[in-house]
């Protein structure tokens, strides 16, 4: 296989074992996994950026925040802070992880966790309707608690109780992308926009200034891969394909889709919103910009859906 | 002035107002003041690679982590994985405060944060013998339910309570210094080896692991200054100057001395270990190398030092 430039983008969730019990050591083992797929691809010769999501790991940040304050009297962070601590942390065990797993093949490749901001709109019209939920279930009582306490949003899930939600505004520009491309072109394996990216704003005074928000991983990579004018994106999440008709009797996954039949599908609902319809969204993005194509598999499959044995392909046309 | 690379060290606590109430505004207000600082030399055509303290803030990650598991059962994040956050949150606001402040300027450079990992001896002895301070002050009687919930080992320091002590070991390699040196090069401002770097060992199959400890910043800034081929480190702190018989009625600043003076005055134990004697272990460690100037002083006077006009000059010879 010829050299070839990839971007992937890690689901927070492929970054821990269980949901349950998401340990330290259980999500230095999830990274070790997804690690050695990763250096599969590296040993054929593939240069990837990395990115990943964080939604466990910034739930985790802002209860531990919490928490902080009610036994330890500490402040709370906000948000955008939260998002920058998890870049690091997630970032420090991929870059530990991999570079064992390299090295064990005998491959010296320096590794870079870029800390990366993301430049969204303060007019997105996300900030007034938030949708995106982060952290746990919470009953009625201590919702309104958290309303009054943190002025909060939250929203009830059906049956499962009230969530926090938040603003998920779209990303228009990577802040760092000179900074991340020229380490790309050295040839280094550039770890950036961790979570979606630190969410901020240029204010009237064409200040950055973070927000309280959480930018869509999948957008963000696809907007990195554009930027980079890398051509493949790979989507690394918990199954092998896309599915038509997922979780009914009749599923069916998609092997190979075109762009115009991708945004058919998500006109007609086939894929669930918090779930699979950003992945689809984000590589639309991609392929209407000059991306030529998305593969969307589970971590162990990376390097054979590379081969185009298995996972679901989209292309151009 | 010609253009000239200096490395600056930051104090952790010089990156928070003050020490009962570190709230996020306040702390982006010290920031925000420090940075004016740093600004200052840059528009005198200084490139300055940044280094930055965590004491109270990674005290804060290990509160915050204990409090998690013990309000929401959350797993708890050990010493590695909380220096990790700490680069990337003080990191990213260094990068916001630094960036406005020289756009106000009308100076555009980009800013990296580059998450660092710090190479240590896995049979260094500090290992047995913890004497770092690292989190808040407690009274005795807090300071003994510490020691009896998780087991820490805590000192009393200087007349200001009691603190817990993790092993400090001493830094041997950097792990990114040739994505640091490229990014310098480049005349990016890079912000690296925050809090010391994350302390990694080499383990026997040759993979790095990260360990529970906090390594010195001011002997992490002395070896990346040298890896670098810097030859002035900046050491920013509480103080103007350094004191002999510091905090007695006849302490004397230091203006101008020289190495062997200082190895003399630290040898005679004029500098408080915690405080000052770290400071200058450091700075002899990088004149002894190939360094050829260190200045310590307080944020304010930063440029004024650089000038010769105040704080404490230590020149080779």
């Amino acid at each position: 296989m010829d050299s070839e430039d990839i971007i992937i983008g890690i689901g927070g969730n492929s970054l821990v074992v269980d949901r349950n019990h998401q340990s330290i050591p259980d999500q230095w083992l999830a990274i070790k996994r997804t690690c050695e797929n990763i250096a599969d691809l590296v040993e054929e010769g593939i240069n990837p950026v990395i990115t990943h999501g964080n939604g466990p790991q910034v739930g985790f940040a802002v209860l531990r925040s919490e928490a902080g304050k009610k036994l330890e009297g500490l402040h709370t962070d906000p948000l955008d802070v939260c998002v920058a601590s998890t870049q690091a942390t997630i970032g420090y065990m991929i870059q530990q992880a991999l570079q064992s797993e390299l090295r064990r093949r005998n491959i010296e490749k320096p590794i870079c966790v870029v800390v990366t901001r993301v430049l969204v709109d303060k007019d997105d019209p996300a900030f007034s309707n938030p949708t995106k939920p982060i952290g746990p279930f919470y009953t009625k009582e201590e919702a309104e608690a958290k309303i009054k306490e943190f002025g909060w949003v939250m929203k009830e899930d059906a049956n499962r109780g009230w969530r926090r939600v938040v603003p998920s505004p779209k990303p228009i520009d990577i802040l760092e992308i000179d900074v991340i491309k020229s380490l790309f072109k050295q040839n280094v394996i550039v770890v950036a926009v961790g979570g979606g990216g630190i969410p901020v704003i240029k204010n009237e005074r064409g200040e950055y200034v973070g927000v309280e928000a959480v930018i869509d991983k999948d957008l963000a990579t696809s907007l990195l891969a554009s930027l980079l004018g890398v051509k493949t994106m790979v989507i690394s999440t918990a199954v092998e394909f896309v599915y038509k008709n997922f979780g009914k009797k009749d599923q069916k996954p998609l092997r190979n889709i075109t762009l115009p039949e991708a945004v058919e599908l998500l006109k007609r609902g086939e894929f669930a919103e918090g779930s699979m319809a950003p992945k689809i969204r984000a590589s639309i993005e991609f392929l209407q910009r000059d991306g030529e194509r998305v593969i969307i598999t589970n971590p162990q499959n990376l390097l054979f859906a590379f081969k185009g044995k298995t996972g679901t392909t989209i292309i151009k046309s």
